[in-house]
């Protein structure tokens, strides 16, 4: 934190147009002193990372949760959202009482760098030219993002976190902080993610990254100088994802071939079928709230994850020797990130000789459904962080 | 086939700007005093069919097969495709010696009403105002394909089927040939099919045409005239629809995780895993030779797709005192009509009292299995056809 102190955010560039409801992010800047060394070889300066904090930190600075957010996520954990104004998107699992409990503990939620909504992006103002930085910014992978999350805690003066806990895309970066500090973490909790991007994955971000490109509001990732904004783009790549999110069960028991509020097929390309315009809506909504080259940043780093890779082609060998205490958590239903992408982290970790449990909840809600309120989540999340408080001593 | 014989077609108006190679198509018009009654209450009318033929109807007319095709399939089931070259779609499958033997059946393709080879579609000139349809062409059902169908057998002679064959979308106008038409089809064999699209296929089918609708260059569906084509959106329609042809062990096994050329990650959005270029190769090459507006009209008669709702809401009543053979196959990998949907019509098929054959294909080759030398599929051909053959005494 050379540039100055911790301070409140000031709104990032998209969603100030936007914004009825106050920020509670605060802002942490490091200065050209101070780079963040990129896998890509680069040295990347000024940085911002924008976050939330819930709870207080104690004494001893030992209750300290990071909360790693998924691909469209954001640092609003659990606060309203100062942008769409709904509740936190884990509003659900984190607060007072809540299975992770803010009277308890001291959460911390970054936004990943590459993202759009107060951390160093391709949105933000490019030292060099004065514009914004659009394809200029650097392409950053998992381990930037968890390098990054790292100076911040070092600039908080957190040495050890209790607990890194994240989902999906946050479950990529609570598997990167166990492998890469493992001496920081003293637990992790890892939920309906993978330890590498399967080919499926990597061509479903495909189709979304070429449709925002294909969008010639997109202006070759200069949009925002052009006064545009790819949003047609946006929300097909937002459809074709959000598909993936759900279970085919999930889609036909709450949409079937229901129709819209007509008695018949209307013979034209209206939404019909209320499938049809819940998915629209999943597309326009989403458009509102995030940045379209932030989407190609944060889907390339999330395709570039492959962990074993990094450690000589053994995923157990990135947990060698560790004494982190694993949860590993899937979805039956979850098609995305499938139970077994997580029997395969699990299998590495018992080959490493990690203490790990691993759960798979039924549920019907496929790969959203760490987003959801599954009381059988809740349970595990409670029941494995008060063991791990315990064996940490915290009262 | 009032407006003169038979004739060799000339071919379609955007496959005659690419054209390579010879048409092999046939077309017949009907003109404004033979309209085709559609399902949305429309009588359409000029209505022309391309289709194509190979073998020999015999003396009493006993051995006529028609194969339906899939939906950017068209009538060049075994003849040189005139657009890109490549063998026929189901070269593998129909030909002399091949399970659907022309050296023994007189096999029909025609080309479905709404596509694009030469069938009345969006891209056919409106009578009325002298321009291509585009928009103003009637949104059209399974049924109403069938009932063109119908209307080209008539006009050929041919009172009865020997036998109704086809996968995917082919599947679909197979089981509508059998409830619209029973006592004009023999036997009917579908593949990798279901009686109603599931909403998570018609998300999907959303995607590909809110891709479309989003390309600027789609101009409202009036793109021939304004001398542009939707080929970016039409690329990404293709490329979200190709994910759910395959499987996703497939994809792992042929793709998983490879580079391109390269040693390493290149940190840029060029097409770095195989993966993906396979994609946008599969995006673009689709381009060439389909339409963007017939892609809105078909995905959308299969999204209208459900046979039981047409009667009463019990398949089984659509198939009641059927006399027709049925053999239904499916595959284990196919996530897009998955095992349960071949059975759903097993189950109504056994319910009337049918003559039903099922088997289930175990292959990872996903959905496209139908189209692929898979030796197991052959042999039900074969089988079914020899034994549906002795049946009928056809030599």
């Amino acid at each position: 934190m050379s540039e100055g102190e911790q301070m409140r955010a000031s709104f990032p560039e998209m969603a100030r147009k936007q914004a009825d409801h106050p920020d509670d992010s605060l802002v942490v800047d490091f200065g050209p002193d101070q780079p963040l060394r990129l896998d890509s070889g680069l040295d990347f300066a000024p940085l911002r990372i924008a976050y939330t904090t819930a709870g207080r930190l104690n004494a001893d600075r030992s209750n300290a949760i990071l909360v790693c957010h998924a691909l469209t996520g954001d640092q609003h954990v659990t606060n309203v959202h100062p942008v769409t104004g709904r509740a936190g998107w884990w509003d659900v699992m984190v607060g007072p009482g809540r299975p992770i409990d803010t009277e308890r503990f001291f959460v911390i939620c970054p936004n990943v760098i590459g993202s759009c909504m107060g951390s160093s992006g391709p949105a933000s103002t490019n030292p060099t030219t004065g514009r914004p930085y659009g394809l200029d910014f650097p392409v950053v992978t998992i381990a930037d993002m968890v390098r990054a999350q790292a100076m911040l805690l070092d600039g908080l003066g957190i040495a050890t976190l209790f607990a890194v806990i994240g989902g999906s895309m946050g479950g990529m970066l609570v598997q990167q902080w166990a492998a890469a500090y493992p001496s920081r973490v003293f637990s992790a909790l890892c939920i309906a993610s993978a330890s590498r991007h399967s080919a499926q994955n990597i061509a479903f971000h495909e189709v979304g990254r070429q449709a925002i490109m294909a969008d010639p509001d997109w202006h070759g990732g200069q949009y925002i100088e052009a006064g545009t904004r790819p949003t047609k783009g946006l929300a097909v790549a937002r459809m074709a994802a959000h598909i993936t999110y759900l279970s085919e069960g999930a889609l036909q028991r709450k949409f079937g071939r229901n129709l819209q509020d007509r008695a018949a097929r209307t013979f034209t390309f209206d939404a019909d079928f209320q499938i049809e315009s819940y998915l629209r809506h999943q597309g326009l909504s989403f458009v509102d709230r995030f940045d379209a080259n932030s989407y190609l940043y944060v889907t390339r780093a999330m395709d570039y994850f492959d962990l074993a890779s990094d450690h000589g082609g053994s995923l157990a060998t990135a947990f060698r020797g560790t004494a982190t205490r694993f949860c590993i958590a899937s979805f039956t239903s979850d098609w995305l990130f499938p139970t077994s992408d997580s029997r395969q982290i699990v299998h590495a970790l018992n080959a490493a000789g990690a203490r790990v449990s691993f759960v798979e909840i039924d549920t019907d809600k496929g790969h959203d459904a760490f987003l959801l309120d599954i009381p059988e989540l809740f349970d595990i999340v409670r029941g494995f962080i008060g063991a791990a408080s315990r064996a940490r001593g915290i009262a």
